[in-house]
């Protein structure tokens, strides 16, 4: 079984990397997907269509495009890594852990213990729970085992 | 038309008071929703199945006794109003966020203009963007006008 | 059987009105559904969430509030009326009638013969094709008769 | 990621053309699928089931006969591009962009500002509008990046 | 529980009339709907909205006045009796079973034990497969029971 | 907001009855349904539609009756609580569970410890798994609590 | 775009066959899809499983594990043909068009003129009505061209 | 046609291989999937992300990552066999067959005559009841064949 992993949330660590070596390295069927992780070019997504002055409508414009590549790729992955850094907001990772929710879509979350308490919500409907990606890579490998 | 609304996220500001009187005191007919808003009794909504030495799992069977309320609510509401307060990560609130869309049902952020870079993806996909709770009684007196 | 009827389209002429009355001199068993169809009100739906400069995201936000309305309509009704009048563009009744379409709820089309060949798409998917509202009477009165 | 995109709408200029060249100059994996565009072949695609006397019935076995390949085509692809001229009423394009909307399928509208207002609650529903080809070029190259 | 059932099928024989009265007279709280049982009527229905030369339009434009009727009370009805005489085609009675069946929606058939061979695919999808109304009668009445 | 509660599974203790007098004793706003819970009445749902020799199709016929209250149950209710006893197969207890399962519906369990091994998949993908009657009835009071 | 086509109905003439040589002499990107088309082999499909004395519970598992088949096919086709020949009840093929326009899947009917009215309901769903397999093959060539 | 089967049930004989390997024989275009079947591996599929002192948090973890694997292959199969042996509990197999049940997904039971009232309910929603393995081969032939 080919398996397709979309992963979704922080962009600043190399986490995703990890995951997909780490997978390779096992030589596992697995396509991995993500949004465009290059922060700029992710908030400039929308520039092309034209300039604004207010932020808002920049940030609207440019989300828009982006979730044409994000909710396609959700709605295709057969499971997704949610990530929550110890940093920022991450609002659109609980965002995307959500839509994949109501879609009945599974999902695992990668996050230290110290966001147990405010992640209860995200985790309660998460498959499972890991906190590094080697545990990542030995879920996907079990999944996708023969 | 009779309207169900379903009031995520903040629980530590009036918001929801302020959102249902201002819709009373119009006289419009809608009904409003939502989680159980007692912090402690939430945390706690799972306790009489067993305590838990771990908080990951007292945490995890609160959220799924909470989310039999919230997500029957959530399906059953024609719109939901989500409200980010400038504390705390929230990301209960995002999460609904995100299952509304993937549901296709229509929400309105609340939030201030601090918040906009990091609720673009939550605001893209919303119907509108308010900052008062007043501005929500306005939209939804507007939603339900004959 | 009690039917919900969503009325689309032209706001210019009285159609509503002349389907609303013909049904309640019928004494039938509907209730009819619309979006705001005061012009102005409607092109300022959203403005009480802040005035903007560009004339396409005033658009956009009024057109967004008013969608909280009428996508809730249009999935609560059970059968909608489409019209189209002799002027005017009209693309936001062709898009409900496309947005009905894809639900799979049915639709009839409200048009003068002038209109045959640029609606022949839209009435394709329809389930009839009245060219006055008496005639609409006549069918939701056979519809819904014992 | 191998992108469907379907694109509706005007058939009287190159802008399909542009957009297909556009893309293939970026060597982007993307397949294109359209309605035949072809007006009189379009128009005659039901003449081969027996003819008809009133233009009402040749159009709706036409319409019907392409909606077999429009709705099939929609519905497999991953994001929809829909143009608007500034002749012509174009119904069809709407009814397409509702149709869509109603699916949760991300479209792109592409339109000179002189349409704005009357495409007001089509250009809601859209992830993005764009006045140029070579802007949704631009775009689709975003979406399929690596 | 309150059952909303649908009748479909044969309109030459009482049988309609038996069940209801049959369910009647056991006070079930249960809720009747059928297509509009008067033939001619029936065949008439799109009349008003113009007189065809070719009886496949008069046909065309009647049946798709019925189907608003005839679907939307299917996809609100719990449960649907879908009968078979002895004579005629009656091709809309096994299209409303092989509608239930797409839907998900518990169908009974009642026809005679002459017609086994020839129903037996659309009694492979049925709950039940009754002979006489009385048997219908009783299991409405053991389903609805307390 | 009103609950409607599915009782799923075993047929020989008085479970229901206990959470069911729980839930008034609270005069919470819940309904009960539970399938045909006399157990010769509910083998015999079939024996009005003729005599069957072998024990299969007996069983088959009176399955299938029974599925048609049990089915359109569940998929009316909003949470179901699925209680095994400590004997007999329940299968159909486990059947429901996994029913609820792939439709998102909500469900508790009610089982001994001595089960927590052979019921993992089904507690896995459960709400809650309570031990007693009381803790279900606790925790549909606190679901429906104001 | 590759098609795949289902062809339902009739199985005494070669109406079939003319389909696809039809296509194939056009050298059309289309795959046909059919139930087992032989009679006998048909009626015993469920004989492997334990003979049966009665003919109902024979048909019933023949019928069941063609049905594996056919829905199946169904439901991964992007059209179906659907055929009633001038002979027999054929109920199968009027069940497949109700699935079919349950689920939102064009079809095509194909029969003679006399079949006009009793298939009335069964034509108003479909999207062409053709009298000869050359009509289905003129149509089908035309919804894949390029 | 390739055909996806799902397996699921029994893992302490060989009935898996014997389908598996009389499909080979007979050169079916079959894949076949199944959750993984080694019984301590399945147990601990949860180890690696933390051990867990309660047999029932370890039991939880370890029954949500085999679903991330069970939920994927059941929703991408075509048909499932659901087996059922003469010993142990096996709810995740009735489990299974219910979670198809509400997908319409068709499903074959393999299991002895000694467990029919037992799986009375079971059975009632598969497609068929095969006792041998070699049966399961003769159906999936059967539905394969051209």
């Amino acid at each position: 079984m080919e398996l397709k992993v979309y992963l979704s949330g922080e962009i600043h660590t190399d986490w995703r990397e990890q995951i997909i070596q780490g997978c390779q390295a096992n030589d596992l069927n697995i396509s991995f997907y993500s949004a465009v992780t290059d922060h700029d070019k992710s908030d400039a997504a929308g520039d092309v269509l034209g300039a604004e002055e207010k932020s808002y409508w920049r940030d609207h414009k440019s989300s828009k495009v982006n979730a044409i590549r994000t909710r396609t790729m959700i709605e295709k992955c057969d499971v997704a890594v949610v990530r929550f850094g110890d940093k920022y907001k991450q609002w659109n990772a609980a965002f995307d852990a959500g839509y994949c929710a109501a879609l009945g879509k599974p999902y695992i979350t990668l996050h230290s213990e110290e966001l147990i308490h405010p992640l209860k919500e995200v985790d309660a409907e998460a498959q499972a729970w890991a906190t590094t990606p080697a545990q990542v890579v030995d879920i996907l490998k079990y999944i996708v085992c023969k």
